[in-house]
């Protein structure tokens, strides 16, 4: 598997563009992306009770398992709507499936930004006009989904076969709203729907699902793949673990990417009872207010990690914990390592930009990994003073 | 119900102490509560699976119901400290019990501060000699017993029949370590120790165990009543409505001292199919990054409370969702309400120290209130510049 330049324009059969139709106040914020051929196409969605209008659409036109094209604005989430938003995510999809003359069912659409305001309509409408002479290979999808991220997110692997490429968004704030994650896969693979889903949802959980910038859940988040067939029939494993690489390293982008993040924090819970405990149990750690300060302001304290863990509701046995930052002993049998000491620990923070803690619970055999960042001023700055 | 001034002293048969033993680096850092005759007791613990060593030695000292005297260090939590940090705990016990002339099973421990290190045992032994003959009404208990706290936490309350008197300790932080949250209550009501530990689980599950300031829980959090019962008998609801009025006055005080805080949150979630999903939704309102900085900067970002119920899990409907924040309606049917303003939220949030927000799910009958607070670039600094 080799990673190569560049996002959406290595996968033949794709076309995309990025625009600006007046939606912010300034930089693209409409973004198409196009098949010339019908694909197998699957979704995962947020889990907030709240979804954004573009959801129900998106997952009402995916129920085939086919699609060809996605619309995307950044700038107004389109949640909290009622039901005139729902009727102007459709409005969406119509005027992209008349303009590209496809079947309306066939387009997914998906909205990042503020939630409560409506779509500027007008602005959708004009915008949306002229579309099909404006799409390109090395279209600028990628900028226009941007919300407040600092830098757009693409990339692309090749396995000589067959290639996946994507382009997701997901929190810096500049003018804040929901930390929203969008992640946009595309694929020459020739790859059933269902089986689609299925390797979705296996690289999503293990990878996106496990990361957090702020413990919030956007009522927006939504990932979808789309697989034109255009390279042939593909062998399922390797197309699989292909996907949990680009979903892991769209994951590590975003988080660096985080609001005010300084340091990449990855926790690696071992020896848990189940998985479902080392999740928690990783989760609670990448969390945790406590660590991502320690973490950020090269404070030595580790006991916040025996506390974050301790809090997980993880099984664990507390006489055999071992705690390791980026291999340097921390714990052993649940309290100080022999070797342990508090300078060589703030030194561990200050030299390394990604901080791994690998963690024993000694309750078992299960492991499972989370992904997060530190947590400085700059994100309450960036959270406070949206409107003031 | 009178609210008195003061604390234990209000309580006949209590004395009490506060002083230096060298374990800070300055200020008091041992406290002793002692009652003349045998009290009923009954206490609640941290449910983190990681456990402070005192925790251990107090409980089992509890079984019988019984207790005479508390003894806490502040600076020192004692977690993470394997046998020897028991083993000191009981020691601990062993020296007030010696000293005071009582049984070692009769001495309660409680310590707070830094995860890891072990106590020093040659301070807390030189320390406790003398300590009978400092004890006193009006000693300084709640002072020893605060790390970062910026002032010392007690009260007292009059029912004419019975008085009972708090001291807690919480969570603003100097030299950082856990936010953890010490509650101790004593009072003359005659009441017997399975009744104490109904009516004591009852006010903490709706006010104490309501509260977060970072949603850390901490390895040592505890509260512990004791009733010397020379107030004679007391009816049983007059009683513990007393101690939710005394718990719920602790909580504010607690959280107002915060680390970092300028402004309490209150959710009060109406209008959920069941109390859990009323306590889900309404900790989750309180526990969120983006609401707590909203409210800190005065942003009139609503969407972020839609958000968080939604995360929350609680069942709602969504069509039926209102919100009033300090009663001005925000949202109705899931939706802007008619009146609604960014200005006059902002100005809102700019004029009031207590938010509260009441958000009706509009799925059922339950409710329940959660307390917090904003989150600052203050609570960033206190926490990532301990030992840097």
């Amino acid at each position: 598997m080799k990673v190569i330049d560049g996002g959406f324009s290595n996968i033949a059969g794709f076309t995309n563009l990025g625009k600006y139709i007046g939606i912010k106040k300034e930089g693209k914020d409409l973004g198409i992306l196009y098949s010339e051929k019908i694909c197998s196409a699957a979704a995962v969605y947020t889990k907030n009770s709240v979804k954004g209008a573009p959801l129900y659409i998106t997952r009402e036109n995916l129920a085939d398992g086919k699609a060809q094209a996605i619309v995307v604005n950044s700038r107004v989430a389109n949640v909290a709507t009622g039901e005139q938003g729902k009727m102007n995510a459709k409005k969406t999809t119509e005027l992209v499936a008349a303009e590209l003359g496809i079947n309306q069912s066939d387009v997914l659409v998906a909205s990042t930004g503020v939630i409560g305001p409506q779509l500027p309509m007008d602005k959708i409408e004009s915008g949306i006009k002229g579309v099909k002479n404006e799409l390109k290979p090395d279209g600028d999808f990628a900028e226009a989904i941007m919300t407040t991220d600092t830098h757009k997110k693409e990339m692309c692997v090749d396995l000589g076969s067959f290639k996946i490429a994507a382009a997701a968004k997901g929190s810096g704030m500049i003018a804040p709203n929901m930390a929203t994650l969008l992640v946009f896969i595309a694929t020459d693979a020739e790859i059933a729907s269902d089986k689609l889903q299925q390797a979705l949802k296996t690289s999503v959980d293990k990878t996106l699902n496990m990361t957090s910038i702020d413990t919030d859940t956007s009522t927006s988040d939504m990932a979808i793949i789309m697989a034109n067939g255009s390279a042939g029939s593909v062998d399922y494993s390797e197309f699989s673990e292909a996907l949990d690489y680009v979903c892991l390293e769209l994951t590590k982008m975003i988080v660096m990417d985080g609001e005010g993040v300084t340091k990449l924090i990855t926790c690696e819970i071992k020896g848990a009872k189940s998985e479902e405990d080392a999740k928690k149990a990783a989760k609670a750690v990448i969390d945790s207010p406590l660590v991502k300060t320690a973490v950020y302001g090269n404070d030595p304290n580790w006991g916040r990690l025996m506390m974050a863990i301790g809090k997980s509701g993880a099984e664990l046995n507390e006489e055999k914990i071992t705690i390791h930052a980026n291999n340097e002993p921390i714990v052993e049998s649940g309290k100080a390592s022999e070797t342990y000491d508090d300078k060589k620990l703030t030194q561990l923070f200050k030299d390394n930009k990604e901080i791994n803690f690998v963690i024993d619970l000694g309750a078992g055999e299960a492991s499972a990994t989370a992904y997060g960042c530190d947590l400085t001023e700059e994100y309450i700055r960036i959270n406070a003073e949206y409107t003031t």
